[in-house]
């Protein structure tokens, strides 16, 4: 039986940015070492960040992936961190001269300026946001390595959800430990199932199971991180609180390894013992609020803003994104902006202000009217074009604050009105980012009310106007307009929005479940109509299983329409 | 030796349209049954249209394709067409139960109202524009029946274009003939690709080889047809115009096949003789001019559409697009917008009513200084901010005009502009599709030089303004701005940009290759920090071997800066 340190370095790598990853991989593993850790491990592709798309695919973006995976090698050691082993991940540039332009989605085995061992993901996945098998070639080897008198293999990823692969081989001679590199992208109750896999992969190959995983934002995926190392009896034995950096620290028992390794790398005996921390979940609302808190920090800071601004209807879902926006940049770089127009009702200019009144945030008025009036002149408009209109009045002005004083746009949509169209494309729909697109209306009441009641657990102000999450929602496009007007409930739109987007329950199916069958017909009938909007819409935060976007692709120009029997 | 008589269905088929597509087939057979065709073929999923996305996953959808290749069995026995063999492309559903939802791109053989053999595609393309491995699942057959004294091999597409799979099998022992359905999308000079293609592997085979692949619009593809058959020599026998609808018939001497096969039908004797037609190539201005149009007409037929509406700012990236517009749906059904503001020039309003006259298409005039004004009346805009606002005023009026009058807005941008991010979001980047999105400036004179000469030869009217052809490009939103003020000269750009975009070259090398550094890192810095936009822009029909949206992919986020050296 060998006592190993191990850590578990939770980080928040950027795209591209390999200068500023390489020091997040230096400074992690200076602090691992500093709490005398014999093995720090990263994530999935933490030298490259996570997901790169097509980058993987061009020669020169290759090529700095080889130079800086031997840059961070001879940085640690520089660093006299040579006696800690480091495993991170990465991407291997194809072979000189091979057709195939694609690489491996690698982990490298770093002692004292070396790379001593490697492995390459098996399994590629290609389904929901992931196309891996576009990206990667397939590794075909496992790795293992002797680490003292333990042993350790490796995976990444995907590796650990499909039992054939690498963990058919390992579990005919299992290591003492399997550490598995991660880019697991946040979904709603994922880290339930994360913990159920790793304690069943445990007690399968009958060996204790690391599992690291990065946090941050990246474009439409929010990483919770969740990183957790669980004993060969499947309990868990440490944990890392989701959304944060952390350096996850704990001593493992592992039976001696029984054969020869390729690889053995000595260990540093240990002085002390440390405590494993196992971080308390979440509740739902407060995961899901930090999922997208982090959507909107990230996409702010790593594309180089400072700042944000976002339209105020005195509704909920603008309130909402405003708290958001606050929790993500401060309420010193959150602008809103109020747009009344002839429709405006007098609660809508008051919540607003309540809400920056509540927030601290920067509050503007800009009435819509005089612009509108000048396209009237113009142009004969009624109807749905004028409802159209001062929607898009609202979109250019929030362009032009954002063009005159480089703001990010927010876009205030949530999924409910996206799923069904009800948007207005370049109306209320502009935007760098949609916070809250992948989150369904009656979700928006319940993180409204979950970040108030926290609020006032924290003896704080709670941000959002009670009154925004009380009164009857309304785009106030005409007089006394209201959703419920034109829309079913929200909760019963809602949970049929999910059968059929979430879980690509037919028509027919649906109202063989009990929904009305006009009611089938029309959401249905008004959500793919709506593809075509949803295409321009902005990027936002993933938090469901299945997102609009990657997520669910679907053609614009489409025939089928679902039966209801 | 048997004498077969073959027909290729070159059809146009709608995504989800299994009506309309089964109607098409039961038609083309009933013509090529006519012809006295003891075998029609049909392109790849003619029967469910292509690319179906994720409807391939969705079971009502799958069901949906089970029945209706049962109802084409049937309708073609009941329309007296049980006598001719019929081979169509269809998604096969998974089996009941599965795990994995996929289900094959398939082919079937249809004979006397029943599917007496099917095929499976293997090779399924996972790069570019195409993701069939999150759709699909790997057949693992091949597939082979007599018709006759002679044997047919099925395969689908991708099949041909790797050596290894069914090929290897094929090549131990080979038919007489080997039929490809096909979902191959337009690209400039892929038709030359195609057909050495059938050549090298007819003779490597030593067998014909008949290629039927379907021609019109989805989303961002055009398919161009340009279905062949191709002796055992290599040489061409028949082949179809590109673009239209066509009915390939041709005669095929074909050896006696040596042995037994699971399926053997029937054919009733060739009375007569066809002589086949071998469809003369187009020129490369022409083939993509077709390409567009055939995308725009797709487009608004297939979505219901009857008419579109763009802005005409009397240069050329409009007055070409209204070109195409009038030749995909009549002029009649094409709505220019003259929108003047403070500095437009006299040239521009001019030109724009000379396009209108010598087109017939409806011309309107909707000043937008008075709407400007009102924006600035009520804020503070300068610069940038002042500039935009005019194309988003405009952008506004095309929404509304279709709003009021039901017309598809065209984006008019070219793809140098939207490489470099010279296109106001929300502003001119308006549109329900964007036809010449993947069209470079100096193609967008190209065609527009073709399109003139065309007419001149028909002895027409050349629709677009010489003017427009000559003058400097300019996005007139200051006074007197020309792009050159601010681009380099776009036979230089448009070089560059293909090396980057198309070649995936990074700057490095650029500059190795004799591009000036200052101009390389200005223009790669341009067009990575323009993806936000792209992501919100239109569909447009992809022309050339990479275009934006899913055939480049790249993080909005994204830190990586492409070094000079």
């Amino acid at each position: 039986m060998a006592r190993l340190r191990i850590a578990l370095a939770q980080v928040n790598p950027t795209v591209g940015d390999f200068l500023g990853n390489r020091a997040l991989v230096v400074e992690a593993t200076a602090k691992a070492a500093a709490s005398g850790a014999q093995l720090v491990a990263f994530p999935e592709m933490a030298l490259t960040g996570y997901p790169i798309e097509d980058l993987a695919l061009r020669p020169s973006f290759q090529q700095a992936c080889g130079r800086s995976l031997r840059m961070l090698a001879a940085d640690l050691e520089g660093a006299g961190l040579g006696g800690i082993t480091v495993v991170v991940g990465h991407l291997t540039p194809p072979p000189a001269g091979s057709p195939d332009r694609r690489g491996h989605n690698a982990a490298s085995v770093i002692r004292s300026g070396v790379v001593v061992a490697g492995y390459a993901k098996h399994h590629l996945p290609n389904y929901g946001v992931f196309d891996e098998q576009r990206y990667f070639r397939p590794g075909v080897r496992t790795s293992r390595f002797r680490l003292g008198q333990a042993e350790v293999a490796l995976a990444i990823c995907e590796d650990i959800w499909v039992s054939a692969g690498p963990l058919s081989h390992l579990a005919q001679d299992p290591p003492g430990l399997l550490l598995i590199l991660n880019g697991s992208p946040y979904e709603r109750n994922k880290d339930d199932v994360r913990l159920a896999l790793c304690a069943q992969r445990a007690q399968e190959l009958d060996c204790a199971v690391a599992y690291v995983n990065f946090w941050g934002g990246q474009d439409e995926l929010a990483f919770d991180g969740d990183s957790m190392i669980v004993a060969r009896d499947g309990s868990v034995l440490a944990r890392s609180p989701q959304f944060v950096d952390h350096l996850l620290v704990a001593d493992l028992d592992l039976p001696d390894a029984t054969h020869e390794a390729d690889v053995t790398l000595p260990v540093p005996p240990l002085a002390n013992a440390v405590t494993a921390t196992v971080a308390a979940p979440l509740s739902d609302a407060h995961e899901v609020y930090l999922a997208v808190v982090t959507g909107v920090r990230d996409y702010v800071r790593k594309n180089g803003f400072a700042s944000v601004v976002l339209g105020l209807s005195g509704g909920i879902d603008s309130a909402l994104v405003a708290a958001i926006a606050c929790d993500a940049v401060g309420a010193e770089n959150v602008h809103g902006v109020r747009m009344p127009s002839a429709y405006s009702s007098e609660h809508s200019l008051a919540d607003a202000a309540d809400l920056a009144e509540r927030t601290g945030i920067n509050l503007r008025t800009v009435p819509i009217t005089d612009m509108v009036d000048a396209y009237h002149r113009g142009m004969d408009l009624t109807g749905v074009a004028a409802e159209n209109l001062q929607a898009r009045v609202r979109g250019a002005i929030l362009m032009a604050i954002s063009n005159s004083d480089g703001h990010l746009v927010l876009a205030t949509g949530n999924k409910s009105e996206l799923s069904v169209g009800y948007s207005t494309i370049y109306g209320d729909a502009v935007g760098g980012f949609a916070p809250i697109k992948d989150v369904p209306k009656t979700l928006v009441w319940e993180m409204s009310r979950w970040r108030n009641d926290h609020a006032r657990e924290r003896g704080q102000t709670p941000p959002i106007p009670p009154n925004s999450i009380a009164k009857p929602p309304s785009a106030e496009l005409r007089p006394g307009q209201l959703d419920s007007d034109s829309l079913p409930d929200y909760a019963e739109l809602d949970q049929l929005l999910e059968l059929y987007i979430g879980g690509d329950v037919g028509a027919a199916e649906l109202v063989e479940r009990g929904f009305d069958p006009g009611l089938v017909s029309r959401v249905v009938r008004l959500t793919d109509a709506a593809e075509w909007k949803r295409r321009q819409y902005p990027p936002g935060t993933k938090i469901t299983p299945r997102a609009f976007g990657r997520d669910r692709r679907l053609p614009v120009t489409n025939l089928w329409r679902e039966p209801l029997g």
